[in-house]
């Protein structure tokens, strides 16, 4: 599907983006950068997830020649208020707590660079999801089994818990898994 | 998650379903029915689906005793037409290029029978989905590969290619997939 001689490098650790680069039968290496993901609150969620892929390019090449780098940042907004992952058990309740029956959105930015044309697209996808109202024992299950910790809103949609607490989206499923996998795909074919 | 001492079936041969319910740590049994799907222009998509899962819940209830059965259809609708399986390559290829750029409506309709306490549960859930354009080469690869053949529509959300078909969706991905696990879940929890 993807055609090049590059090697294609994803600059991402979470295991959620390589299973969905996989599914699309991409061959690409990982590379894991560490960036402190500051956020501000007076800045544009779009604005936030497209400057966080963009440092994360940077970064990425400093390290990396004559490839294709693909980077990618994903955070939860709910009342203009950007959920992060949580900190403690405790702090995975309140989240979700504070998720169940509402509809939040989920941004994804990436960036994509070809560091032999230079050739680079930034983008980003939104998504609105909507939870149903979750029990407080569906909640105290989810987080005992320790599923939340990693995850931006402290849910996985893909996951067994997740998908079922998950009414409606609107937009790009995938980008609630952590990557707009149609647009990714086609802004691949853009820089190559 | 789903706690029952009566043993669970799902009356469907898809695989895709299985899996969703597997997805779900949910422990069942399959059974396969044998219903020639009659579909009807005049009638509304939602009680078409409706119908078919409940003519398929009274197929399994003449060989299954004492337990839950599960029975869904799932139509894709484009243009108020109802888009079956393609019935050869060709076929295919048809589907895919006329809903290539366009949106269409996915309805799975669902049947959930409690057999000892006669409780019952048939749902349908509606997902609205969008295709971005298609070239003629990617539809004719995707064709190639042999994927189409067994779907409603002639796509799978969930595959390699599907995945980089679909620009948005507004609904539930697991409908699209063939069982809205969040509703059904529910609607499992109303029958035990």
């Amino acid at each position: 599907m993807v055609n090049t001689k590059l090697p294609i490098y994803l600059a991402s650790k979470s295991p959620r983006r390589r299973k969905l680069l996989k599914s699309i039968k991409l061959n690409f290496k990982t590379f894991s950068v560490d960036l402190a993901e500051e956020v501000f609150d007076a800045e544009h969620p779009i604005k936030t997830v497209k400057r966080l892929a963009n440092e994360k390019l940077k970064q990425a090449e400093k390290s990396i020649n004559d490839a294709i780098i693909i980077t990618a940042d994903t955070i939860v907004v709910l009342d203009n208020e950007i959920i992060g992952k949580p900190v403690s058990k405790k702090n995975a309740v309140e989240i979700l707590s504070r998720l169940s029956g509402n509809s939040h959105l989920v941004y994804t930015g990436y960036s994509i660079k070809n560091l032999v044309s230079a050739k680079q697209v930034t983008d980003y996808a939104k998504t609105k999801v909507k939870f149903r109202e979750l029990s407080k024992k569906e909640i105290k299950d989810y987080v005992d089994r320790g599923s939340p910790m990693d995850k931006a809103g402290a849910y996985g949609i893909q996951d067994d818990y997740g998908s079922v607490f998950i009414e409606k989206i609107n937009g790009c499923y995938y980008n609630v898994v952590g990557l707009p996998l149609s647009k990714v795909y086609q802004s691949l074919q853009e820089v190559i």
